[in-house]
């Protein structure tokens, strides 16, 4: 038995593959974003802007939510120093739980520490306490999702992405007696499309299923509110199960979940990854109950971030770029190749001080490979203008093929 | 099916077994800890001491942490914006990594968000990479490592508890062909003995096997500089894989490896639980730093958390309370009973403002529910006299047994 021949070979895959990663060294100027300094190469940090980040509304800037988290530094510390059940719950917790409810007008919600950790946790742990439960997933739902059911051991059966007869089709040939549970997302990350919600929950009606919407992507970004897709479409409240970070339009780090308190209390007495674990620091928490208060009473975030994201498209649409159909913020360039799309990262990088990441497998399929930018509140025309006459350069410089 | 009817079995089975979860809900004191702020009942916020704290050291209360944090808060903001891979790669980042990689005398570390996703992620992707891999547990692994290893498929052979005769048993008996890995702990956290580190190196050199040791309860604590048992006991370098979080006794939030930097290369590359994540908030990243280059220097806290455990253990011994026979810093008191437990514990939050959480399972075995006390370098004598005379006094009124 070699372990490092293993090891080799595992990493050998990536690199023949065009998908090794190379992680770039970054930090923010706060007060200043989307700009940024880099620590790539030897010649000192260099400024950079940053076209990729999550934070979409830029709130991890927001003086609130900064002096929030200074607040609650000095009055409590840096760390909960426990699990939730062990020393670490404090009232910005429990504070922060009932703000969540409320967003979603759910009885309760329960944190976890990213999102991902509240999709793996919730749903392997829904599935086992519903004995024979069938989970109903759709194809493209997110890494944490499929880890989750997987963990869970329940039958899945996996719908084609948003294809509502696909997902009849399913449930029909499904025991009536199971138990059953539909999981999807709101806004899907990597193209920008979304899911027909109420379909969605008519099929859950008539076949008696649990619902469970991932909308990580969507807190804080949609309906008056910053509830989301299902707030902005008025489905909120026929969803059993309403998922969200508190690491991308809410900035700060962290997950959880809302639905009503009798789910909420299963899942805090049995999931092993809430249990187990210390609770999120409470200079988190502060900072993000400012964000969520913030942008329950503030549109301009949201207006400022469609803008910037409309005008990106057409943009891009205009010189003839290679833009994916998005009905969303979210503003995807296909380039269909790993190599490719890191060759153009790259340049963008070096010449341009353009950061903007590619994104390969596994996070999309393969020969799907992309440039995903998400342009913010703060990113302005004229610097989208500039990224547009960067990115036609280049792709005329590798000979890549642009629309007449 | 009717949902609503078995999630409500799920929550009698818990408080027929009278282990129905409760939080208290608190707020710690900066600067003054152990003393807190409770707000269970309506009287408004009621002081208390904490006694179950796993910021061992009260670093998360320590002026350099909470000024680091203050720094990174208004330098680049409250959250990173992205995954490692995507916009979440700051330099902080990159920094830690350095210095946990030096901490344990290995040539890489790579961060998580909990040190339970640290376990979880690495256990199964690592034995996914090792076709036919089997896992050699210790029975009382922690739950982070048990999910881990379920979720990687790979066969598990369970040796009980710090036996390595039995542990070469299951070694002897399985096919030299296949790769294999032995997972503990070094401080058991619940029980606070700790395992016999070179006997298990022992056998996983003459079976070639790989060892993945978890350090949670003992980095920053052990060691002169806070490398662990490992470092203690002059081990690390015999260990393939070393796990530790940053949220006891470094005081703030998050987990992470160090092992040779092809396996972390490996880990960072097909992790789903790494790679689908926010990373770690930068503030808090920039706390830890300043954490763990403090205990790499400063032993006084360490020194003082000893005298303190040392201290409480004599008092409750020589007061005939039933202490376990801990060789750590960990105070546990046997009960052997949820409910006793949970009674003694509001008790002494109700009467004496001493808050301790009863330890129930699953997180121990059913009938060894206990107390757990950690004492730290900021409890005086007087107060654990006054603990101890509290203890004996509830005891005396519960009718239990006190040792002659
Ligand atoms: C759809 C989706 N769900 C869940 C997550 C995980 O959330 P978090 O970053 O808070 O772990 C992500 C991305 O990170 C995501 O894109
Ligand atoms: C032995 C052990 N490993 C891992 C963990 C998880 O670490 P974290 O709290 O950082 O998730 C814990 C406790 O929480 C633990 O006791």
């Amino acid at each position: 038995m070699n372990y490092d021949q293993i090891f080799d070979q595992a990493i050998d895959r990536l690199h023949s593959e065009g998908r090794y990663r190379v992680f770039i060294d970054i930090l923010r100027n706060k007060g200043a974003y989307p700009n940024a300094r880099c620590f790539a190469g030897h010649n000192g940090p260099k400024p950079i802007t940053v076209w990729c980040s999550n934070d979409y509304l830029a709130m991890g800037q927001h003086p609130t939510v900064i002096s929030a988290m200074e607040e609650a530094l000095h009055d409590v510390g840096a760390g909960s120093g426990g699990t939730r059940n062990i020393g670490g719950n404090t009232h910005y917790h429990v504070d922060l739980e009932r703000e969540l409810a409320d967003l979603h007008g759910k009885d309760g919600a329960l944190l976890f520490t990213s999102g991902y950790v509240s999709n793996d946790a919730t749903l392997s742990t829904l599935a086992k306490i519903l004995p024979g439960c069938v989970i109903f997933s759709d194809e493209l739902n997110h890494a944490s999702m499929i880890a989750g059911i997987r963990n869970s051991g329940a039958e899945k059966k996996v719908f084609r992405h948003n294809d509502v007869a696909h997902l009849e089709e399913l449930l029909a040939e499904t025991d009536p007696a199971l138990p059953k549970l539909i999981a999807f997302e709101s806004v899907y990350s990597m193209d920008g499309d979304v899911a027909p919600i109420h379909a969605i929950c008519d099929l859950a009606d008539k076949y008696n299923a649990l619902t469970y919407i991932d909308e990580v992507h969507a807190v804080g970004m949609y309906g008056a509110r910053g509830g989301g897709i299902s707030e902005r479409d008025e489905a909120a409240s026929r969803i059993t199960i309403i998922e969200g970070t508190l690491g991308k339009a809410f900035g700060v780090m962290g997950g959880y979940i809302a639905a009503d308190s009798k789910i909420i209390d299963v899942i805090r007495s049995y999931a092993p990854g809430f249990i187990f674990t210390t609770s999120l620091s409470p200079v988190l928490v502060a900072g993000v109950l400012a964000s969520v208060r913030h942008l329950k009473q503030s549109s301009i975030e949201r207006e400022g971030q469609q803008a910037a994201a409309a005008f990106l498209k057409r943009s891009f649409a205009e010189a003839g770029l290679p833009v994916m159909p998005s009905t969303t913020h979210i503003v995807p360039l296909m380039v269909g190749d790993p190599v490719r799309a890191k060759q153009i990262s790259d340049i963008l990088l070096a010449e341009y001080g353009v950061y903007v990441q590619p994104i390969n497998f596994p996070t999309v399929p393969r020969g799907t490979e992309r440039l995903r930018f998400t342009p913010g509140p703060a990113h302005t025309e004229a610097m989208m203008q500039e990224l547009t006459e960067a990115l036609v350069e280049i792709w005329e410089r590798l000979e890549l093929k642009l629309a007449a």
